[in-house]
């Protein structure tokens, strides 16, 4: 398709287009001349991906970068699931962190968990941070509410991984999308939940 | 405590607590003459909860100030729950969503598993445009996937509005602080719990 029928069909403007493909987001098409690009289907899926991390997952266009670069590239699978995963980690670790480099509430509610974890892995200082700040706010995490997420939480987790596709390149994209993209729909589910028992619980 | 102290004791810059007290985001201490005024407990705990919710629920000056106006004013406690929660949720709905305000997709996954919900609640938006986003992505939300989900996520609600304080003013700030503050904690975990899972799977 012409790069015109691109733009309908991802619903993308053209000067974003442009600017994908100037940094390197977007594949170039097939040339057909020196004004002309042949686009498939992969454009299309491509910038829908591209709009997803970006308006979704909310990542700036570095980041998208780094986050499709490692599905397009090479590596063993559980290196480049993890470090897609982290590409996508809500920060990097604040400077208190980084100085102490610790994490113990982090630490002792895996081990407490008992789940095999990487220390320099980015969802480790992020939860450290989490955990702080319920501290903080005087609603700190307790043993058995920890038992409780931990075992749903698992539970979740588990269902992603096994509807995970056994091809290399499919199975990285399913995790980067899975992890950034199904984020919002559980935190969304989480609230009207709340909603659903409060109003249960509030009229009885 | 003068605010020398309230400064040390909270780990927020005076021209900071200036801010807030102008803003009414902190209440006033207790004039004690024209340049001083006594603070309490009340204003180191205030100021953690400001903290919190800005950066780790991420929210900025104006949507903190309406959560706390929220916990400090009066109301029916589900009526506040609601409007505190609302207020929390990440952004408000899309042009196109302000357009249709119908979200087929979120209205079929609630139906489906059979929860109470109020349409106008920002969480519906929210859901709709989080499984529009997986739609695109081609990872959408399958039935087997949403029956899991809601099964779980409505143990970790009910596990939440279990331990909610009796009292009417602890138990809306306990909501508002536990769905933003909790939020991150889960999110992180489910990254742990990925590559928990993942380690076990991909070395066996």
């Amino acid at each position: 398709m012409r790069v015109s029928e691109l733009v309908e069909r991802s619903g993308t403007p053209l000067p974003t287009i442009k600017y994908y493909l100037r940094e390197g987001l977007l594949m170039p098409g097939l040339s057909r001349g020196a004004t002309r690009a042949e686009y498939g289907e992969e454009h299309v899926r491509r910038l829908r991906l591209i709009r997803a991390l970006g308006e979704v997952a909310g990542l700036p266009v570095a980041r998208i970068k780094l986050v499709l670069e490692l599905i397009d590239g090479g590596g063993d699978l559980f290196g480049v699931l993890g470090a897609a995963v982290a590409a996508l980690a809500p920060g990097a670790p604040a400077p208190e962190d980084a100085a102490r480099r610790d994490y113990p509430r982090a630490r002792a509610a895996l081990e407490a968990i008992g789940q095999v974890y990487d220390p320099g892995y980015p969802a480790v200082a992020g939860l450290e941070r989490a955990l702080a700040a319920v501290d903080d706010a005087g609603i700190p995490m307790t043993p058995e509410r920890l038992a409780v997420y931990a075992e749903h939480i698992m539970a979740i987790a588990r269902f992603d991984l096994g509807a995970m596709p056994g091809d290399r390149a499919r199975a990285v994209e399913y995790a980067v999308l899975g992890t950034a993209l199904y984020e919002p729909v559980l935190a969304a589910m989480r609230q009207l939940a709340h909603q659903d028992i409060a109003s249960k619980l509030l009229s009885g």
